[in-house]
């Protein structure tokens, strides 16, 4: 598998993994062992500092990158301020985006979103940008200088999957920044058919950490990954509406030519 | 990963491969131990003697089991008789049962399929029956004594996945003996889906034997396969209408608990 | 709207209703004239003599033809009798046949159900077969002679819609009678979307009789298998993967053409 | 049907019409009149002044209201400058707001949307606002006072229907304004399933207009519309995974209560 390069760097996986639902560290330790994965988001205003601490120390000790984000940020002032916190605690420039407009759906808040977008590449930041599905807003995010967008599948959380599969594969099309699926994963057929649609990686958290066996799960969506972006380069067949038979049955039955025999 | 028991038999990898379609000998070997298949149908009808004998020899130097299907039959009594020559050239009392209706869908006929499974099981063959995703047909042919069920996805050929999950997943919470999704597929997603629903194996052909790349997407077949497997005994989260964040934020400042980091 | 024409009837609506799961005579009256049927079917083995003389009363007053069906029936025998009994009681040939493979489903067997429908075509019914959604059986029950063939959306009063387009559409393409969705439609788009697939008609019950308000739903089903049947003949545009503006704006600024100002 | 009451005014019917893609003002008129309209589109960028003078004239001899559209404005300053030119030519305070983000989509750009939403309700406008399907974002726009929110269903002319229920579910139940279904609708299945998600109008232009037959079209979306508002209001039966029988079957034999007939 290639590499997935955003900005200066590059990862040998494709899924990227969240923290949050976790139920203990031993856990999560073994889910993230188990994902593959080489970059994991951290939220910033989450955690006191002891319990950030020792997730960074895990995140490390496993030699994975961490991927601060502004979790919990209504404002685009709010996402900014989480952010250079974060540069000046972790001293990286990487942020994952997050600017939600409500608790009930946790989706981006468009405005405030682009706002912060702007404000936080002139700061120099490499901006990963958590956004809604809408293809629009994530031409316009990729305009603002963002290093990658991230649309959700479905709202935070609830497992639903790709609800706009269309949408999803319009912002692939016309993206010449790297689109990772973010939110709404509820299974490994929800992540591999992103990959399939032509996302570039994947980001779950609750989809493993409240698995009912979140190292299985973990495991899953480290093959779904593979699978999808395999698939995707493999060139699947097209659909037909009615039926083809494997191969032709007509004058095969002497057939001594070795493609009778396939 | 437990292994896929049918009969007495047992089996490391769930996916069954069909070779229709193949272009070559040489591509269809590679695209079979990409997949990691152990078990493989051969279509009786289809082949002269000598593009027969190559393709058998080929399973055997692979350690792949053969089972031969009786594709290009339209009545029971054609099923019955192909089987039996391919008990005596094969010496395997195994055999995957199609009784073909029409060429347009290639979907099986119901009446004669149910009639082949009677005489074939009476006759002391291990019968997979390939069927259309009928709840009702299915459980017919379990009380007839097949050995696995294999419910159409979609028409052969058609790679339209699974056209009503509804239905395969009615099938599996009924069925007390395996069940293999068979035909439709077109890409990963679908066999990981085919899993995740709660069926035993996936077989396919042409989504292997025709895609761009043959190789890669059998590799893609058998990653997928195994997310799927790996989810669906995972457990994985409920379906949500409203979001639900990764974790609560409340609280959490000046938290020092080890639960407070996730 | 062209009438329908079943055997050698007509009828003006293609709303086929059925009786089950009404709380009332005076409301099943009301939802009856709401929904403009002009065919209604009954079940002859779920009536005491008394409750099936005034069901039908009712009928012949509101001047909707009874249609006797075989609900209950299990073997092609017991529907073979009880269309023979309704014959004698109703004195007519006409009899939807159902022969269910079992509770959980209210699926037909398909090997009943063709065992039956051959013998009461040469007994001289017209018969009007519920069947799956399988094309290919479809296929067979037109072959012996039935005069309609009426496959399901999804399983009996589980308002799950239509769970397969792909082969409604493909019975519908195939068909030389009739075809009438029964069984699974919940509500008006299921009921419209079956006549864009191509239905002649519509059969349903318990999406009427357990609503809410059974008159409103009645109303509402009425209109859209109207909206269907003319949205299927009106021929709808394509679909289409990017947008197209309703009319371009080059050039149309100093229009005087009758044609730009639209 | 209750009346729609968007702002101050009140119409019988709850379909919107758009003129873009008519061939002929005579079409266009039947099919105006076929489908029932009270309220419909035009562009006021599309136009030359004849044209329009013709379209309006047509509209005023039908009794339906106009309502000027922005159609072609890609940014807040020239949307603005297009409702204010039409309140001065048409004398109304009432526009549909449409900023377009690009050509491929037609989906309106988030930021400039919200600006010119906020700055025409300022300047009094009565802001009927063209927007994704993004819950957020709807919000917003109610919030800034516009008197109704149209998310689109899927792109303008793709006739794809709605891509994602789930987002116009959740616009609905968070909406206090009226939601207006706008762009996506192919064919009248579509329209239906809008007013059962629970919007309170459709609005749709090309699905008729470029219909094979244009007034049959007009004439099925007026059922449709029909049918999902009184479906929607009827209180459909719940989804259910198994079946359930229109009524059960036992100790039915000998009843005579009015309830065993049904």
């Amino acid at each position: 598998t290639a590499p997935l390069v955003i900005g200066e760097r590059s990862f040998g996986s494709r899924l990227v993994m969240g923290t949050g639902g976790a139920t203990s560290m031993a856990t999560l330790e073994k889910a993230l062992v188990a994902s593959g994965t080489e970059l994991t988001t951290v939220a910033m205003r989450r955690f006191g500092p002891t319990g950030r601490e020792s997730l960074f120390a895990l995140l490390e000790r496993l030699g994975i990158h961490a991927l601060p984000n502004t979790a919990g940020c209504y404002t685009a002032r709010d996402a900014v301020l989480t952010a250079e916190l974060a540069r000046e605690a972790l001293e990286t420039d990487w942020v994952k985006l997050e600017v939600i407009a409500d608790e009930d759906t946790l989706l981006p808040d468009p405005v405030e979103l682009a706002r912060a977008a702007e404000d936080l590449v002139g700061r120099g930041f490499v901006v990963l940008a958590y956004t809604n599905d809408d293809p629009a807003l994530a031409r316009r995010l990729e305009d603002l200088g963002v290093a990658a967008v991230m649309p959700a599948g479905a709202p935070i959380g609830t497992g639903l999957g790709i609800l706009n599969p269309h949408n999803i594969g319009l912002i692939v099309s016309r993206a010449s920044v790297p689109v990772i699926l973010d939110a709404g994963v509820g299974t490994a057929s929800d992540a591999c058919l992103a990959m399939e649609l032509g996302c570039d990686a994947v980001l779950l958290a609750t989809a493993v950490t409240r698995a009912q066996d979140p190292v299985g799960m973990a495991t899953a969506m480290r093959y779904a990954v593979e699978a999808g972006f395999r698939a995707r380069h493999a060139g699947r067949i097209p659909r037909r509406t009615l039926a083809l038979a494997s191969s032709p049955l007509e004058g095969m039955i002497a057939g001594s030519r070795e493609e009778d025999a396939l």
